[in-house]
């Protein structure tokens, strides 16, 4: 069995291997400072008793699980520490087949490639809808698209690669999609703190059985590395999921979720404000530039991406390689994200070198 | 679908709740210290660049996995760092399953329960060989069991729960009938620093495309809740292992990793040999105290465990509770760890208390 295993390590791996000076746009990895008390958190854990480094319990630390509760208006028992959203979206579409309502998972195009992989992974099929140039989906499209074939809906808002925000009636229409069909809307929030358009709407805002909603701190807190996240259940499906995440991972590393527990109660919402802050700069600062290059561009309304568009440069592999050869800017094929940008480019907002960056593209394709 | 969740946590946390001192032998968590450096490297860690708190490569650190290669005499690009020995056994299983080379995993009488868990999760089907009263494996046993439905043959030593140190022999012969029925030897060796016997023998002395091992540093460095293990594949089987990985975990946890690799370096051989010295006191002490309550009782060889059989109380979870509560000990039931340990109860050697436990059950067995 081949898996369709995502491009990003193999671009960056790529552009580190690059004989020239790289300007690494390429995954959504954040270049500003962690929170003061998540690095704290992690000194004072290293300071612990011995059976502090032990066995957490399996679903995570309970200080955590209800902090995360109180903040997201749920019970604690619906809340699974994770390693990262990544393994919260994989529970989460596990958990949507293993019902045996059905094997297909409704994408969308483009998508995030992890998604599709997963499905693939765990024997399910890929059905695609598109969205359309601004990254919006449109709920009717997806109506059509759901049968008594549909195991779960996977939407990610803000979106990872086009920046949409989908509006609340969105959001609304997907959950109650999910309930008609009886599938599973899996919501991946995990861009909630980088809505730079004040439209973010949380699928936990509507009440249901049919829908999962994943998140982690590895971009709200800038530590994609440190691997904590987590996934919130309807009651009627956490048991299942909590028993995958033992049998998979046996629990979550406690150093992070002790050290995301002191920043999520340490840090200020101006932490949060200075970052979207930051990002919004980016934003002008790069598609001024891309303007200047006479490029397309979607300008996101959250999220870390700009999708651009080069005449004449489609965005495949090979180019995302040429342009880190030649140009220094490395950015993600749109091929990886699906059919319909298989002539765009991604670029990160993760480098202070945006405007440079933008600088080179629009020098190269001169 | 249902799993077979382990019962660990489910016990410890009767334990916890309970309203008079209980000794804790339940869970494999060591109560001694970390190496000094693995606290060390939290701390330096805690202080590095934004860019280390960001995804390490998805099959773990460069670093490590050289290190780790280096000590176990394979290539780099064998090794993937995983979330503990949980997730590396997860991948191993799956990657002897996905194979399609039939279904059926291989499993002991007594087996550590994670396993069958495993198995029916990845949707396999267990086939149980029985060990003997010390817990060895004869392989002609394992010979006869072993068809061309025979995916794995997952064993463990030192052994949890038996304690018994599978010989060179035995390793050997395992690794001959993996590759007779076109299977997968798995070998846990999670407990190899606690080979009390000098007959451990890993699998990776014989060389073979037809064995993964799979190790953690969670026993050997007594952090468990910290969740950095690995897994060596034979090369043609890496691939898809480390697409997994990406796929359910995306990256192991990077302080983890790099608190790991410092230890690694740093920590003198004096580490291990104190503390099996120290397991060693433990086990003369226990069974010493279970010879004056007149139990049954096999000597350990290895790993944390020792198995015992008071007469006319059954190790069942009822009586494992009924321990807790009246006697102040907590254990797990043997009828976890399968069929043949019905009537016995495992207790683990992780607190300074077993002189005082022992005597709390010679107390009331009497």
């Amino acid at each position: 069995m081949e898996y369709e295993t995502p491009l990003f390590f193999h671009v960056m791996q790529y552009a580190d291997r690059a004989d020239r000076d790289v300007i690494d746009m390429v995954s959504g990895n954040p270049d500003w400072e962690p929170p003061q008390a998540l690095r704290d958190g992690l000194r004072e854990y290293a300071d612990l008793e011995p059976d502090q480094f032990q066995y957490p319990p399996s679903e995570g630390l309970l200080e955590l699980r209800e902090e995360i509760a109180a903040r997201r208006g749920v019970d604690a028992e619906q809340v699974v520490i994770t390693n990262g959203a990544g393994e919260a979206n994989y529970l989460a579409m596990a958990r949507a087949l293993e019902r045996d309502r059905g094997d297909e998972i409704i994408l969308t195009d483009p998508v995030y490639p992890y998604y599709p992989g997963k499905t693939t992974m765990l024997g399910g099929t890929q059905r695609f809808v598109a969205a359309d140039d601004e990254g919006r989906l449109d709920p009717a499209d997806v109506r059509e698209a759901a049968s008594e074939e549909t195991a779960a809906i996977v939407v990610n808002s803000p979106n990872n690669p086009t920046g949409a925000v989908y509006p609340e009636e969105t959001i609304r229409e997907l959950v109650a999609i999910a309930e008609e069909y009886d599938a599973i809307l899996v919501s991946d929030e995990v861009y909630d703190h980088f809505d730079l358009s004040g439209e973010f709407s949380s699928a936990l805002e509507f009440d249901s059985d049919h829908r999962i909603v994943t998140n982690a701190y590895s971009k709200s807190m800038a530590i994609t590395g440190v691997r904590v996240g987590y996934a919130i259940f309807p009651p009627h499906l956490v048991e299942n999921a909590k028993s995958r995440h033992m049998l998979v991972n046996v629990a979550t590393t406690r150093p992070g979720q002790y050290a995301v527990l002191e920043a999520l109660r340490e840090t200020d919402p101006d932490y949060y404000e200075e970052n979207r802050d930051l990002l919004r700069k980016r934003v002008a600062t790069f598609t001024d530039a891309l303007d200047a290059a006479g490029a397309e561009y979607t300008t996101p309304k959250g999220s870390f991406y700009v999708m651009a568009r080069f005449d004449g440069y489609p965005g495949t592999l090979e180019n995302v390689k040429r342009l880190i050869d030649e140009a220094g800017v490395a950015g993600m094929p749109g091929e990886a994200f699906g059919d319909s940008r298989t002539e765009w480019l991604r670029f990160a907002l993760v480098t202070p070198r945006v405007e440079e960056a933008a600088e080179r593209l629009a020098a190269y394709f001169d």
